[in-house]
């Protein structure tokens, strides 16, 4: 089943493609404003994104990156590792940006000549001193940091690394961006509530080597935790669309706040989000339920990463964890399994009811009867309706649904077919972001003394 | 058939290891010897290749990265692509070497208080003063070219890109490094040999956009010429080592002249090619004669840009280019071909004769009879001994050997078997090489005022 491109949409991306070089265009022309390249290149990423998603798909297949899709009827075969070629276009994208990025400083270099051999032998003395080269640092460390995950993305879809080492691969990732983070701003201390101010005796805490720990903690979260939350049509692919837009949002707050002393990082974080955007906008058109591609271990990452690299390089890093509240309930939710307390099938993807055609929540299965204490607690969870359980006869607990939120989701709601479960988890990651921003801008007043945004 | 790590390669392997960590170990309670640490990671990435492309081969074959070498009496099938491993491991001993490049800095950061507290405050200002940012840029631009090269090797490897796609790839994975050189240094003037200059009427030429393309020529045609010298088994690995052995020869001469001014860029040089030069022989050992793995255009477009690189920031792209004699030669004889003036079947390597185990020069057919100017071409170069034909009865010229270095060798020299073909053609590429250097550093006196290792 080769996938085609229809007329309709040739002719829209067309369009999308014509408007976008003409602002670039505007940005030639112009005064340069890098947004409005990165929006133009954005819209030319999704274009490319979304054809090559469909052009490639059979060569995937043929290479072995495939698989089946086991909640259908038909359970048909579909392209797999398509989070690859969005991260490619991607990652060409901003290394198109990348001289757009730092258009003004090459105009200050120009325009004062005109003719280039004019100002050549003051050139280069100029030029090292007004060129902002930690900024290209921390930008090229950042894409660095995102290729690195690509690549050993794929190499995880390629061979199947196994969960104990792959979680690990963000680290290495990040080592460029923790080392930039290290020689740009140094900064380790935290601001330390106002709450707790007196106990400690300061209110900054210098967290030295701990801070470096911190930020590899959240590198190994972001893209981990995405791929955790993940089984059904299209949920990969959507949290990570509100996530990355909600994180957009709340640049535009702060860029909106003209001479903002953060603007610069938050414009930083924009560049990239921008055209991460505009790729998995293609992706998810094609991986929205039925899916007629799949993502791969190398999309998950390669989101998380995306986020990890502006909450960090950006300073918002606690600001990026509201955003990631379903993500965290689900890691907590399925640690018992995944520290292996219970039981874990290798996969926890909910059940697909042929017969109904809806999704059943999945279950672990015991293979000797649980300790008591574990039965306990599942008695307990059951009584909360966090858990479903199946006995036998005599009562032993034989079954309970697999601990992820897509589960616990049916197991509240009941049975539904699949798209419903996205759309409702969906609902939920959209409400906790809100609630997450609402907390950074007003309730942070409560335990901080001001809200940066406001200077 | 799957391969295995001997005992006795355990105990050396684990004994290099060792012996690199203690070097690695002199660093941190040295001074900080920035290129004691490559030579010791170096030798860990030889190792890591070493066992990593053994361990990994069953399972490239199993995704099907896989080829037959057809010049083997057997065909057997072999794992592909293992240049990849190669580029992965040497991607990451890079970025693991980062800050060891620029430890020295950090030296300076914490040694006056030792403890971190204490020069907390001055930190940020101190640090970006004395940060060289636009070393850490150049480092960061080379690695992440390096890395944009493989990525879109990897996937040449896979998807068998088409040749008049794939030879302008490397021109994307250049960007970033042409645009740090254009930051960074910004000069596009080149010394004009003595004879021109009164013609010129300067002695510095201003190339402006015109030295752009250049960088972006040489960054093509480095991975390129390397991917077209190939085929047989152990040349594209054993032309890399020999490559790089002489670049980094040509970097130690300039770095035992003390205190040069040129010694950064040198130091640059070497700490790229040393881990290339440990990755490379690792992958040379399981390709040399026979073959137990097969390399992929990733090798060659991995060893080809780390050679760009290197010559693009550190400024010696001429002297590049003395060292890539053989494959200029290989260029200009495949040119008929590869232009499609002649016939060019898809591969050009030596036809392997089962009977006599020897290699025979390939030959390519004309599909019709050639035009008279060809056909008087192809009898000039015949008695120049440059080609071999094949007529009919009526002398019509039906085939020609393949327009290939190597089939040239073996038309030269006769039959022989692969290695001895290899081994021939790594003697023309020493001897090559020799010559190159001593042309840039006693003949280039003759067309230029100076040599720029004397100071």
């Amino acid at each position: 089943m080769t996938q085609k491109i229809t007329t309709g949409w040739f002719i829209s991306l067309f369009t999308i493609v014509g408007a976008c070089l003409g602002l670039i265009w505007t940005v030639f022309i112009g005064d340069g404003e890098p947004l409005i390249a990165s929006l133009g290149l954005s819209g030319i990423a999704f274009s490319a994104s979304y054809c090559l998603i469909v052009w490639l798909g059979d060569s995937f297949k043929r290479v072995g990156l495939k698989g089946k899709d086991i909640s259908k009827a038909d359970r048909r075969e579909l392209p797999e590792t398509m989070g690859a070629v969005c991260a490619v276009v991607y990652l060409m994208c901003m290394i198109v940006f990348l001289p757009f990025a730092f258009y003004e400083y090459f105009v200050i270099l120009t325009s004062g000549g005109g003719n280039r051999d004019a100002t050549s032998e003051v050139e280069t003395g100029r030029l090292l001193h007004r060129f902002p080269h930690n900024k290209l640092g921390e930008y090229l460390s950042a894409i660095l940091s995102l290729q690195s995950m690509v690549i050993l993305g794929v190499a995880d879809d390629l061979f199947d690394i196994r969960w104990r080492h792959k979680i690990f691969l963000p680290v290495i990732a990040a080592i460029p961006m923790l080392m930039v983070y290290y020689v740009d701003f140094g900064v380790t201390n935290i601001v330390v509530p106002t709450g707790l101010r007196e106990y400690l005796g300061t209110a900054l805490l210098d967290l030295s080597w701990g801070y470096y720990l911190y930020m590899a903690a959240i590198a190994i979260f972001c893209p981990n935790s995405i791929n955790i939350l993940a089984g059904i049509n299209g949920i990969e692919v959507s949290q990570s669309i509100v996530i990355g837009s909600f994180i957009a949002i709340n640049d535009l707050l702060y860029i909106s706040v003209g001479g903002h002393p953060a603007t610069d990082s938050h414009l930083f974080s924009l560049y990239f989000l921008l055209p991460f955007l505009g790729v998995s906008l293609a992706l998810w058109w094609h991986n929205w339920y039925p899916s007629k591609v799949f993502v791969g271990d190398t999309y998950c990452y390669f989101a998380g990463m995306t986020f990890a690299v502006v909450g960090i390089l950006g300073h918002f890093s606690k600001t990026l964890l509201l955003l990631f509240i379903p993500q965290i309930i689900n890691f907590i939710y399925s640690a018992p399994q995944l520290f292996r307390l219970v039981p874990c099938p290798r996969h926890r993807l909910p059940r697909f009811n042929a017969r109904s055609g809806l999704m059943e929540p999945s279950r672990a299965p015991f293979t000797r009867p649980p300790r008591w204490y574990i039965a306990l607690i599942l008695d307990m969870l059951e009584k909360l309706r966090l858990v479903q359980v199946w006995r036998n006869k005599e009562g032993v607990i034989l079954e309970f649904s697999n601990l992820t939120l897509i589960n616990l989701w049916i197991v509240t709601f009941g049975p539904m077919r699949e798209d419903k479960a996205t759309m409702g988890l969906m609902g939920l990651q959209i409400a906790c972001s809100i609630i997450g921003l609402l907390v950074r801008h007003k309730a942070a007043l409560l335990v901080f003394p001001h809200d940066n945004l406001s200077i």
